[in-house]
């Protein structure tokens, strides 16, 4: 017997037989998702490294990898050898290497054979890690983040990456290989503009530091790239010289499954910016679960909560409802119930508002979608791709 | 190597050795809140059935029976399946049962000789488990749920109750044996009146039901209490009849670990309306994490997220500073930091907001509490028990 919420085996048809709720990945958009992003950073030529804290899932790293990407970016230690482990040999932590066992974990896949990266913002950090990869006769290679003011991590002006170069050209362990940045802080005031500034503060301080001669790389790392603004990341990145003398990286994770909310509306800004763009990433990502009470008229409560599915910025979305029980017959007709709305969510519980006279029973299934994929799939050990009759092809794990 | 991001192994001590972030359970508190839980139910003439669905740690499944409790409370059938497969017998679900395959889940745990309950609050449930239960040739025993109006599931009113009744009565593989409740629901106006009124209506309805010969059950159950209002639930079940006759139960799920604001808060409401009542719930739970970055004055960025710690009701609560970095001498020594305040939370970092002239450095160790400890556990796939050294002790995997 399985001691977790996933179904340990493949199922022949997710509507019979699987427990739910259920994570569930549609194999055509995950399919059209990967390869529509690899080209495209490819027509900028620009590497992809996609974030993988967003699905922590390596069978999905392998297809990544599979669809032409550069490497795999991660948030943490264990995140990367999880990565390791499952194949992923270049790796990119677009974070600070902090704490003695995390440099440790690190230093073990460097004497397995990762190429690993890390980012450094700090001077205490830069002599932490340079005293302990020395002990270790290792040496790791490092990006300066760059932040911006009221932002998260990353140096915030000239003065203080100049004092940072000094840092690590004190620590011969450490090799400084180029600069990273994540522009998804930036909010307010005119964003777009915003962006492309900071890209083109990303490409110019890469291009001072390997002019100073501080950078030990033949091409040099540029990188940034949520999945918001990704194309305009891509096209400060695009340049003729940055193609042939640096290595120009986009960092995007959650194109890989999308969403029906938040990157919806982000790639609906992609193609107003660029109306030529052809085609768009789709949503792969669903959970389903059963109708479990009609308690009140005009509530339906539905058995699946915070545990399940991810709430932020937006409620689970209702998108499809497959009538099981009230109209079995026509069970794999779903009916279109995108206008229905989630009121509330608890640990176990989805509250939907639901018209007086909808036909539904307890039993029913409702498909959800979300708004940010990422705080769903680290709801899941195991989620299921399915083809587009819901069949079940594959159980993909998680290393959370 | 590890494919997540929980420590395999138990080190010797959390501040050295232990990839941070970790999720960590202090023994005393615990062992503590295990023992006065019990007690308290006992003293009211209780059965003590704690909400596994808070924590999914079989590990504290079997310290919760070791100190008396009658049976494992539960939200879903993977999670009594879960919690089965780990050597609870008795399995209350305080849910409907709904889908074909999480029938089965429960019908294979009835074969396997588990003592199972669940609720029912609609005819149309009823059928289904009928007639699923009855193909199996196994006997379901069912709870009705009574709900509140505006509230979750559960028959509203004394009506719905007796529609329900001859639901069941038409099932000959069902068996109702006593009534639920979640008290938990309840909000707004004079709460403690709304929850007083509510654990009567329980007791009322299953006192009627037993009158009217519908119970097969010698001590019929009665069932109800989250960790918030438990001493009111346990009045209303404290009587004389019922502890001869009935079964009551308390459900408390989160008073194992208890918390730092949230039921902190509820503890003191139950001090005072009782007090007398000797000692109270200790927190047990905290997550500790390093300090990732100092890029401003005033600002901590803290290597942990929401996929490490619960945010909600409130940002996660910096307790202690262990300077490992600032003042290696004193590492050991905490500094309490509670007057610092979390500004904000993202997937894999904390916001925290600090004296412009605090002595801090990155790769010191931050302790965080939380408030409503549920959405913590389910981060974590290991949880570290420490003693008040920190040694750590054992690791507890959890089963989400």
């Amino acid at each position: 017997m399985c001691c977790d919420k996933g179904t340990e085996e493949a199922g022949p048809e997710l509507l019979a037989g699987v427990s739910l709720p259920a994570a569930v990945l549609h194999e055509a958009p995950l399919a059209h998702n990967l390869t529509w992003m690899q080209r495209f950073a490819e027509a900028h030529g620009a590497r992809l490294a996609p974030h993988g804290k967003t699905t922590m899932t390596p069978a999905l790293f392998r297809r990544q990898l599979e669809a032409g990407a550069w490497g795999i970016t991660l948030a943490t230690a264990p995140q990367c050898r999880a990565a390791f482990v499952h194949g992923v040999t270049r790796l990119l932590m677009a974070n600070q290497l902090v704490g003695e066992a995390n440099m440790a974990i690190v230093a073990d896949l460097l004497e397995a054979g990762a190429d690993f990266y890390c980012v450094v913002d700090g001077a205490e950090n830069v002599r932490q890690l340079g005293r302990f990869f020395a002990a270790r006769r290792l040496e790791l290679q490092v990006l300066i983040e760059l932040g911006v003011p009221g932002g998260r991590c990353g140096c915030r002006d000239a003065a203080q990456v100049e004092a940072l170069v000094a840092a690590i050209a004190e620590e011969p362990a450490l090799r400084l290989v180029g600069i990273e940045g994540y522009e998804g802080m930036i909010a307010g005031g005119d964003e777009v503009a915003a962006v492309r500034a900071y890209g083109e503060r990303l490409v110019a301080t890469v291009r001072m530091l390997r002019a100073s001669g501080v950078l030990e790389s033949e091409a040099p790392i540029v990188t940034a790239s949520g999945s918001k603004w990704f194309d305009l990341i891509a096209e400060a990145f695009d340049e003729a010289e940055l193609r042939e003398h640096y290595t120009p990286v986009l960092r995007p994770g959650c194109y890989v499954v999308h969403d029906h909310k938040l990157y919806a509306g982000a790639m609906a800004d992609v193609k107003a910016r660029h109306p030529h763009l052809q085609d768009e990433l789709r949503p792969a990502l669903e959970v389903f679960a059963h109708v479990q009470s009609l308690p009140e008229p005009g509530l339906a409560v539905i058995a699946l909560g915070k545990r399940d599915i991810g709430h932020e910025p937006d409620l689970p979305l209702p998108l499809r409802l497959h009538p099981l029980v009230s109209q079995p017959a026509a069970a794999t007709t779903p009916v279109d119930i995108s206008a229905w709305r989630t009121t509330h969510i608890m640990d176990q519980h989805v509250f939907l508002a639901i018209p007086q006279d909808a036909e539904i029973a307890v039993g029913d299934v409702i498909a959800f979608g979300t708004s940010h994929p990422c705080l769903t799939f680290d709801k899941w050990r195991r989620l299921l791709l399915v083809d587009e009759d819901l069949r079940v092809k594959e159980n993909l794990a998680t290393c959370f």
